[in-house]
C-alpha cells in the first residue's frame, strides 16, 4: 500500500515518520500538493482496512453511535480549504538560543493548506445528540504510540462550542483525493485554526466529555511553559494548554543561508502567513532594515477564513549581505513579537518571532 | 441632570468629553467603579428622555422593530462582566516615537471593566428575523458628532456572526444601576472583544445589511495603516479596520516616573491584562532585567472570558533607576511585540507593546 512516505519530503525521522517540503516550495501554490505537505506523527502509521473501519461516538451523547466509512461517506459531505501548522513549526530558531532536547528541530516547512472534505464533526455531534453538560470533544486515533513503555492511540480535544463550528471536519479527502496513511487514512479530524496535533488522525472514537482529553498530547505535551521552568522543574498540571494559532508569516524565497548571483539580485519574495480562531491575515509587512522600515506585501487574493494568504513582493538588492524581515498582521490587530529569544520555552513550541531569512548577494 | 462628568477622571477634552481615571487606581478592584471608568465621546452627550426613547430595527430583517426602553427592559435579561477597551490606549507612547496629530495623548487608563445588564443583541435580531443575506449589524447613535461639516450619529457595525453570539448586549445598566449619560443612558451597545468605539452609546438605530458600517468611524476612523503611510499620503479605503482587541498588559502600580522611599522598596506590581475575540488571557509576565529573565505574575482566579485579568507580584528592588516590564500571553499563545517603535501608526491605534514603566527607589 502507498502509505505516502514516499514524497517529496525531507524525513525529519523514520519511525514515527515525520518530514517537511523544502521550504522554497511551500510558497508556489495556495494549496500545498500532497506530496509536500508535512508529516507530523508520533507513532505508527496504521494501515487500516476501510471495509472494516468503525468511528464510535460516545460519551455525553443520547444515542452512542458506531459508523462505517459508507455511512461517514453517505452524511452531507463539506469542503473547506484550510492551513495546518504543527506547534512545533520554527523550533529550530528557538533550538539556537538555547537547547531543546527530544523534539523534532523543524524550521519553517511543518505548515500547508489543502483543501479537504469530508463530513461536518457537527452532523455527527447532533445525529448522537449532545448532552447539555458537553464541554470538550475528544478524539482518540487508532495509530500506538509508546510512552512510558505504555501504547495507546494519539489523541486530543477541542473545546465543544469549536467542535460545533462549521468549520470543524472528519475529513476522508485531501485536495480531491481520499487521505494518504500518513495523513489519516480513512478519517482525520481537521480543526481549523488550532495546532495541527488537535487534527487528530486515523480517528477510532468521538468522546464527549466534560473535561479536555485526558491523553498525553493534551493533559502533558503540547503545552508552552514560562522560559525560566525547565522539563526537570516542570509542574506538568500547568503551563498553556495549546489550541488556537497566534499569527505568522514565513519567507519561502529567498532561503536563509542562499548566495544569489548579482545578476539575479531583483528577487520576487514570497512567503506564508497565518493565523487561528477564524482571524485573518490583513497585511504582511518585509523590512530589509532590520525593522527600523517596513514595506507592505501584496497579498493573494481574499481567501476564505481558515486559508492561509500568500504573500510576494520585489525586491532590488546591493551586493552584499543582506537581511529580509516578514511581520503579519491579523484581522484583532495582532502582530508578532521581534525576536525568538523572548518566545523560547523548553518544549519549543508557537515560535512566530519576526521571520528573518539573511542571504547573501554575489559581488 | 447628572451626566457622570464630575467623576474622579482626569479630564482629557472638555467637549466632546474625554478622560480616564489615574492609573495608580484601576487595577485596585476587579469591577472598575462607574466613578473611574474612562469616557471617550466624539460628540455632545445627549441628554434623551427615557419616556419619548425609541430604538428602531431595520435594514435587511422581516420585522422592522421600533421598541421603547420600557419594551427592551421587558425582553429576557442577560448580564455579562466584560472589560472595554479604546483603541487609543496607550497612544501616549506611540506619541513619543513620532508625532501623532489631533488625537487624544491617551496613557493606559482608556480601559475598564463592568458588569454590563440588558438585553443579548440577538434576542432583538431574533424578534426581527434576520435575512440570509446579512453580513454586519450597524449601529447609530443619538450623538451628534461634526466632521466636514456635517453633522451625523456616531456609528459602526460588527460582522453578523459576532451580532448573534450571546456576549453583545444592548446594555440599559452598569454595575447595577442605570447608565450614566456620558456611558450611553439609556441604552448602549456592549461588543466584549472588540475595541470600545464598537460599543456604541446611546443607540437609537440597528441596522442589518451587506456591508460594514458607512459611518465615518468605521468607513474611515478606526484603522490601522502600515508604518510609512500618513494623514497626507492615506487611501482611506485602506488600512486594517479594527475590530478583535489584541492582547494587552499594563501595570498600574508603581507607576511611571514614580519615587519610592527606599524603607517601601518590597512593592505589589499590579495591573490589568485583557485580550480579544473571546481568547483567555492565560498567563502574565514581568521582567526586572530589560527581559532577559521573566516572572510569572499571579493573576485572578479564572474571570468569565470577556473581562479582564488582575495581575499581581510582589518584588524587592534596590535603590536606583528601576524599569519594570510586563507582558501578557492569551489562550491563542499570542503574546505582546517588544517595541512601540516597532507599531506606530499614524492614528495611533492599538498599542500592544511590552508595557515598561521606570521609577526610582531612593538611596
Amino acid at each position: 500500500m502507498h502509505l505516502g512516505k514516499d514524497s517529496a519530503l525531507i524525513v525529519r525521522s523514520r519511525e514515527p515518520f515525520n518530514g517537511g517540503p523544502p521550504l522554497s516550495r511551500l510558497a508556489e501554490q495556495f494549496l500545498t500538493p500532497v506530496p509536500l505537505f508535512f508529516v507530523r506523527n508520533h507513532g505508527s502509521v496504521p494501515v487500516i482496512n476501510p471495509a472494516t473501519y468503525r468511528l464510535r461516538v460516545g460519551g455525553l451523547v443520547k444515542t452512542p453511535l458506531e459508523l462505517s466509512l459508507e455511512e461517514i461517506r453517505a452524511l452531507p459531505q463539506s469542503t473547506i480549504v484550510a492551513a495546518l501548522q504543527c506547534a512545533g513549526n520554527r523550533r529550530s530558531e528557538l533550538m539556537a538560543v538555547a537547547p531543546i532536547h527530544g523534539e523534532i528541530p523543524w524550521g519553517a516547512e511543518a505548515a500547508g493548506n489543502a483543501r479537504w472534505t469530508g463530513v461536518a464533526l457537527r452532523e455527527i455531534l447532533t445525529a448522537a445528540g449532545v448532552h447539555a453538560s458537553a464541554q470538550h470533544v475528544a478524539f482518540t486515533g487508532q495509530d500506538e504510540v509508546e510512552r512510558d513503555g505504555t501504547r495507546f492511540g494519539f489523541g486530543g480535544s477541542i473545546p465543544i462550542h469549536k467542535a460545533l463550528g462549521s468549520e470543524v471536519l472528519l475529513a476522508t479527502e485531501m485536495n480531491g483525493d481520499p487521505l494518504l496513511p500518513v495523513h489519516g487514512f480513512p478519517v482525520r479530524a481537521i480543526v481549523p485554526g488550532y495546532i495541527g496535533a488537535r487534527s487528530v488522525k486515523w480517528v477510532g472514537e468521538i468522546t464527549v466529555q466534560e473535561e479536555h482529553s485526558s491523553n498525553h498530547f493534551q493533559a502533558h505535551a503540547y503545552k508552552i511553559f514560562p522560559p525560566e521552568v525547565r522539563a526537570e522543574n516542570a509542574d506538568w498540571t500547568r503551563g498553556l494548554m495549546l489550541g488556537e494559532l497566534p499569527v505568522n508569516a514565513v519567507i519561502c524565497n529567498p532561503h536563509d543561508g542562499a548566495t544569489v548571483p548579482a545578476d539575479i539580485a531583483d528577487i520576487m519574495v514570497r512567503g506564508y502567513a497565518l493565523t487561528g480562531g477564524g482571524r485573518r491575515v490583513e497585511r504582511v509587512d518585509l523590512s530589509v532594515d532590520r525593522g527600523a522600515s517596513w514595506h507592505t506585501a501584496d497579498l493573494s487574493a481574499e481567501e476564505p477564513p481558515w486559508a492561509w494568504r500568500l504573500f510576494s513582493r520585489r525586491f532590488s538588492f546591493s551586493p552584499g549581505r543582506q537581511e529580509l524581515i516578514a511581520r503579519a498582521w491579523d484581522s484583532a490587530a495582532s502582530t508578532q513579537p521581534e525576536d525568538a529569544r523572548t518566545l523560547w520555552n523548553f518544549k519549543g513550541y508557537m515560535n512566530n518571532a519576526w521571520h528573518r531569512v539573511r542571504f547573501e548577494v554575489a559581488g
